[in-house]
């Protein structure tokens, strides 16, 4: 089981768990295309895709240099920072969903940019295909798959 | 983690594995639809979905009267049995792959009958969802979501 220990990684969990009760799933460390990875991605139930990036600090967020890269793998694109977080530093076009370790709760939905089809059915294709790869990883951890 | 115990499970532990090696993501004891519950469900790299159900012995394979329900479900139908089930029981119009606990080999494709794209759509998005969620179930043990 995949250790949690960095404060991005708590946040995450909690974001998680709510995305949950919204009716979303997710995955963690997710990787649209080759050089960008997210932090959360999440889907909902009529194949909405939701990026969230987790800061757990004003300098966590301040070297951030990627994140206008996410806007165009997702619906709309989240932050989720902890309640000590100065979220003025955040543009008022991004979502923003406070968290802690334990939960979360969405603050503001930001813009929505809705994904082309094809580029909706390829993600949607690639969120099934790494989360039931990982899913095989700790079903049958015996398993080393080499070609 | 699931323990696997029954010869059929087994089976789909191999079967699993070896779906890996031809570029497939599988996950087991999938519903495509209320009332069916398929053995192993399996989404390759073009979106292609099998289903494989596994048997262990004559007897299991004659009390299943539901297998003709799943073929609606995907392209593609196997049966996974190991090298002592006596294979002319099986229709000739239906996949084959020979199975043990720790790997397998894709015997007999079998008929094809693709989906529609908009059945195929919601297979991809209902997979997705089922693996995310048993892997955050996984990953966050201690999280009860109830509503």
């Amino acid at each position: 089981m995949t250790l949690r220990t960095q404060p991005g990684q708590m946040l995450a969990r909690g974001v998680c768990r709510h995305l949950t009760e919204l009716g979303f799933v997710s995955i963690e460390e997710f990787v649209p295309c080759r050089g960008l990875r997210v932090d959360v991605m999440a889907l909902g139930p009529k194949g909405e895709l939701w990026v969230i990036e987790c800061k757990s600090s004003r300098a966590d967020f301040m070297s951030d240099s990627k994140w206008q890269g996410y806007l165009e793998w997702s619906d709309r694109f989240f932050w989720a920072v902890d309640a000590d977080f100065p979220t003025e530093l955040l543009p008022d076009e991004t979502g923003l969903i406070l968290a802690d370790a334990w939960g979360a709760e969405l603050i503001r939905s930001g813009h929505e940019s809705r994904l082309a089809p094809a580029r909706r059915k390829a993600m949607v294709q690639k969120f099934a295909t790494h989360a039931a790869r990982r899913l095989q990883a700790l079903r049958d951890p015996e398993f080393i798959f080499s070609v």
